[in-house]
């Protein structure tokens, strides 16, 4: 490790610091803490430290309860809740996915919902934390009104995540984790900070038409991915993890906020399968099939995602984060 | 009714008669003839009379058996189990959709895997009886490998459709369904047989490069949709609804049945949630917001997903079907 470089523990020391000098309680400060350091030791920049500055300006609007302590709700159906009190979603998280674990595991699938909530982390943190556990998982959330359907002008879904993972025995899960725009918010910031014009087909401009001027973007509206198809996937995420759950949509959420500068407040849709208990009596080893699939995919060239992550993350924990 | 249209039940009767003709049992070839209807009834064609070919030549080939019965199996979980017997998925999905439906009022959320199936259909008739009993639902499959990853060569996935509907008190429900893929197989042949190119984008040739002619593309790979980002929603489905309920992938399906003119062989897994159960404590009606989330998407001109087929379906039933 030379000065320029932090180990994945020091860099957190430094987060966990930086938090509790703003007042988050250690249980919310550690969760926060825990995702900015996997955004930045896998290199995923625009989920790294660079989120800091977005959280102590929510924190210091008094957006979020800095000492928030999630409460979890469960009956007799498959869906665990945990309502986060206002504070930070990772806090609640990290406190519902041992139960969503254990539901899923008699269930086959199970559901968790967050609520109220305030987010800004990416979600693969979240759905490595059950492929760990052995579980596929699915999360989705909305965000704030920030992306034009296919076919419209004005900025009403989010950029709305869309998250998935897979275990795998050996080696780093199978996992992805996107925008249902063409581009996270994110990295239009980046592109305005660095001066740099957007690929074509990202955004519009407030008069509808496509622009590559970052600010444009930023005051017009983002593009869904894939066109149509994009656009109602994003609509789906608007009616499960908004609408479903009983928490803010997109436009609900920017109303609320009244800005983009702050991290969003909503809810959380969290989706867990058992592979294990759907194959159960079925021929073949989902996880052994599973591989069959990935090696085939690899041969012919094509990546799996995440793997640029995994790569700085074997890097930066052999030789710390720059 | 003209001479040159037939009302909806005129056509069923017709296509209940061919199936009937061709060895179908009387369960089977009306939940076949059901699905067929209703494509043609909405006027998607590619889904519509079209496939009785393709049927037929299934039920000739061996390749499905005419007489299944589906069996049912539940146990505490969250998972219905529909073993097809190696017939249409139709009929299993017919047996299932309510038992699904009771089970997922108590769970919030359940799912139900369609196994040893022969697969042919448009998954929104599926999502639409759903959506009529008040749940929203998510449903997808794996077809025969005719898709490359984003970034690959050669074909691998299907063209694995995505569905999910929302119900809605009043009119049509909010439905999409479409194939991961840019474009359909069946949107494909009917270029081929039109003999009109592709639109760029949509496939490459055999030597791995981009084409626009309907044979080299058939021939070659189909591309994802939505690039890496659909490349990897397909995987998913290849995991969830190929993998994890122990039934083929589309690589599978396709040496099993060595051809890609019959009908794909394979799984199927329908995931229900009911809306007044995970909205339940939570403040405003789900119905409701849902409604204004429509709204305000119409309001700026772009399009809820499936109107073209609501329209067909109101002028074909008052009408007659062309």
């Amino acid at each position: 490790m030379t000065d320029t470089t932090l180990s994945h523990d020091a860099l957190n020391g430094i987060v966990m610091q930086i938090f509790q000098g703003a007042g988050l309680s250690p249980q919310n400060a550690a969760a926060l803490a825990r995702v900015i350091v996997a955004g930045e030791g896998d290199a995923c920049k625009s989920h790294g430290i660079y989120r800091i500055e977005g959280c102590l300006r929510t924190i210091k609007a008094g957006k979020v309860v800095p000492d928030a302590v999630p409460q979890m709700h469960q009956d007799d159906s498959a869906i665990v809740r945990v309502n986060a009190g206002g504070g930070f979603s990772n806090a609640a998280f990290d406190a519902g996915a041992p139960v969503l674990a254990e539901r899923c595991r008699t269930t086959g699938i199970a559901a968790m919902v967050i609520n109220d909530c305030t987010h800004f982390a990416a979600l693969w943190p979240e759905i490595e934390t059950l492929t760990d556990m052995g579980l596929a998982a699915m999360a989705m959330c909305p965000s704030y009104a920030s992306v034009a359907p296919s076919g419209g002008t004005d900025p009403l879904m989010g950029t709305n995540p869309f998250a998935f993972g897979w275990p795998r025995a050996e080696g780093d899960p199978y996992v992805f984790d996107f925008a249902t725009s063409v581009a996270a918010r994110g990295e239009i910031e980046l592109h305005r900070r660095a001066g740099t014009p957007l690929p074509e087909g990202w955004a519009i401009a407030p008069d509808g038409r496509p622009t590559t001027d970052p600010k444009a973007a930023l005051a017009g509206a983002m593009l869904p991915f894939g066109g149509h198809k994009g656009s109602a996937i994003s609509t789906m995420i608007e009616l499960l993890a908004g609408v479903m759950i009983g928490d803010l949509t997109s436009p609900e959420a920017r109303d609320a906020l009244g800005s983009l500068t702050l991290a969003p407040a909503h809810g959380e849709l969290i989706i867990a399968f058992d592979p294990e208990k759907f194959a159960a009596g079925r021929p073949g080893d989902p996880f052994a099939r599973a591989e069959t699939l990935f090696a085939a995919i690899t041969a012919q060239g094509a990546r799996l995602p995440s793997q640029r992550r995994f790569k700085a993350r074997a890097e930066t924990r052999a030789k710390g984060i720059p």
